[in-house]
């Protein structure tokens, strides 16, 4: 009888052309043209569960693109149950003529495979079937309980799963989670991610006339929306980049010494960044190393302003409208509703007279994540991910959101625990995406070893 | 022999109706599908003026639409040359739906004639010339020497104007100049304008990395142009109104005494005023009173902003440029090019460091206008308003500016009398634009007895 090692090795080729199948099927959640793709993906991976061993496959609609479930539970109920999350929906390929080879015919070089979902997430959702496939063939089960959940509408913001985890809470309860959508620190460093930041969006608006003014005639006489609510954003930050928004900082958790000390650990170089972003000099609140605040403190970002004239040459307007869209990023122990609440105080509060004030939220809004130190399923990431790199992982924080992971915290009760195996510098969401073969192969290896680990 | 009153009274059903054959060709100067009508209009126009017995008639191409010259020169030396200005090109008619009755085709209604072109400027300008030739009716002569020059583009700024009125110094020469297209008060009452201001357009724009970056990933590590922008637009103005531009007001003739008695002479009724606009308060520089700050002290406003995401929902982007665009109404002694220099250098001053600012210059600046004191030719239209409506005229400001006026004054060497007969309730550049026709034939009867009086 072959164990897992040998079956993962022998059957790489066979793995690496399915994920060029995989990636064939441009399942481009974004584009309306491209839903029949995204469903196509869908029933692609359902197959390819069955083929794998999973149990109960099954394509589940939701109100938008549908997800993928599958599982596999015949190990006992004194064994764990996991949760293994992943989506088969990728981004647009736009700008295609910048690809070198096209985003949906996968090429083969310098042991990367370029396509377009190649790393994110094609590629990393597999690895996770294929480390169960492989241990199916080895032993015909699997030391631990497994579920699969596979969404189909991640890279829009996976509008509909926070209704879809919630109907279908006892179908996806587990013990532990583990999403294969994750980042690897470089190529041959391994990261456990313990920290993302919460989310609160809004817009605002402020209002002067009832239309709008010639500046001629009026300029000079009535306050100026365009200015008024520049007034008003420049009032959120002082020169510094604190935000002086009453109440904003007021549940933040202040860093603890091992908070900054874990962060420091992590190689950071400013002169590269510098470089890679493109700007001379870095900005933002005082007391807080860059990464410190990348990682670990609440922001605030203006992520569009407009009002009045925007075309070629000049118009002398005195527009009776501005608007602006803002989001913060949040850590614990913030909260969506209360940020956008003492910001809307706030910007009243500073608001110049003779103009009119209002705000909404949007969608998109979430709660900061943090997995608890020593959190079991953690814990045992990072044995794994120490001995398939053979150096400790680095303990990291993303300032982004996975709304997802919030999702399944409050709905399901359990901390996602990130083991993917992709790299920032693989293009996501860019041309000429790519994932390194010895990463997924690599990826594979590591999840059969999680499998046996999680035995009780 | 018929006198020119005579005369007048019996050809008003004529006028009237070539007046709305006037309108009737939508010489529509933005829209290019209408550079035919404008030139049409020009002919109209050339045919019109030689009908009334002006000579040297011609159609005179610029590099955009063309202008219409005419003269009559046989009052001998000892005699002023005037040059009288009108335009014949109008607004576009949008939103056509918004009309009582379609905008070309002219109707008449409760003593008004209603078309686009109405009051601004085809009745105005048509004014002078049936003034004109009522007295060569009369008199088969004028008591001073006349030169008619009327523009196709004033509805677009006017941008080949400056060139050929350069051009054409020689030709344009006059002692004095009326523009016909010009405001009364009210229906009822006179005004005389004494003041234009001067305008300085800029576009400017904050730059911070090389590409956008995502709002998780770099925010709060690197300084958002957009709220960079927002802090460099509210360091322009403190939160009374007043410009904190270093030297801005350098420049600024401070208002004497008289200035302001005569400006506190205009009736201004600000809870009227308030409700017209539909704003709840008025706003700007301390120290002077609304109506001064509208007509005789600079302004600076935003004119359009914009960056980033303006789409629907939520975009977490941390945008990598925004910019604005910005008009200053300029009063004497300010220079248009100067403010430009020292708005660039305090914006770059207050400039948040990580961003890189820069401006240009928008098209369409020009310097303030202010007719003297006892100016002779503002003096003699003061003396014939008063005779016709039976008041004395009103000496108001414009916080406007009229570019050709400055083009005048620094090719000629003559200020401008502004002597045209609209009222600003008159749906000028909207939709029922109407001209009152009293005021059609009290503005002929002007213009006669401001021939007679202009005779030394």
């Amino acid at each position: 009888m072959t164990n897992w090692k040998s079956y993962l090795k022998k059957n790489q080729t066979r793995f690496i052309n399915e994920l060029c199948e995989f990636i064939r099927i441009p399942s481009v959640s974004a584009d309306p043209n491209h839903a029949d793709d995204v469903l196509c993906a869908a029933s692609w991976l359902a197959a390819r569960l069955e083929c794998a061993g999973v149990e109960n496959v099954s394509v589940m609609p939701t109100a938008g693109h549908p997800c993928v479930y599958g599982d596999w539970q015949h190990a006992g109920e004194n064994q764990p149950t996991i949760l293994i999350y992943g989506h088969f929906d990728v981004q647009p390929a736009d700008p295609v003529d910048l690809w070198t080879t096209p985003p949906f015919d996968p090429h083969i070089r310098d042991k990367k495979i370029f396509g377009r979902g190649a790393s994110d997430d094609k590629g990393g959702m597999l690895i996770p079937i294929l480390a169960f496939e492989a241990l199916m063939k080895a032993k015909s089960r699997l030391p631990i309980n497994v579920k699969f959940i596979f969404e189909g509408q991640e890279e829009i913001g996976s509008p509909d799963m926070p209704e879809f985890v919630a109907q279908n809470r006892t179908l996806l309860a587990a013990d532990m989670i583990f999403s294969s959508d994750g980042l690897q620190w470089t190529a041959d460093e391994p990261n456990i991610v313990v920290g993302l930041k919460g989310l609160s969006s809004m817009e605002i608006k402020v209002t002067g006339a009832k239309a709008d003014l010639h500046s001629g005639l009026h300029g000079g006489a009535v306050a100026n929306p365009l200015l008024a609510l520049s007034q008003i954003l420049a009032g959120l930050k002082n020169a510094e980049g604190e935000i002086l928004v009453e109440g904003f900082y007021d549940n933040v958790r202040d860093l603890t010494n091992e908070d900054r000390a874990e962060i420091a650990e992590v190689p950071y170089d400013e002169t590269t960044y510098l470089a890679e972003i493109g700007v001379t000099a870095l900005h933002g609140e005082p007391g807080y190393s860059a990464r410190e605040r990348m990682w670990a403190r609440p922001t605030l970002d203006i992520n569009g302003i407009w009002g009045g004239y925007q075309g070629e040459g000049s118009k002398t307007v005195l527009p009776n409208e501005a608007r602006a869209k803002i989001t913060c990023r949040l850590v614990d122990d913030q909260d969506p509703e209360n940020i956008f609440e003492v910001i809307v105080a706030h910007c009243k509060k500073i608001c110049p007279k003779g103009v009119e004030f209002s705000a909404h939220r949007l969608a998109g809004s979430g709660k900061p994540f943090r997995v608890p130190r020593n959190h079991n399923a953690s814990e045992v990431a990072r044995q794994v991910l120490e001995e398939i790199y053979e150096s400790p992982p680095y303990i990291t924080r993303l300032g982004g959101s996975i709304p997802i992971i919030s999702t399944f915290l409050e709905e399901i009760g359990v901390h996602t625990t990130m083991f993917g195996f992709s790299i920032s510098d693989e293009n996501l969401h860019a041309p000429d995406e790519f994932f390194r073969l010895r990463n997924f192969y690599r990826g594979q290896k590591a999840y059969c070893r999680l499998f046996e680990r999680l035995k009780v």
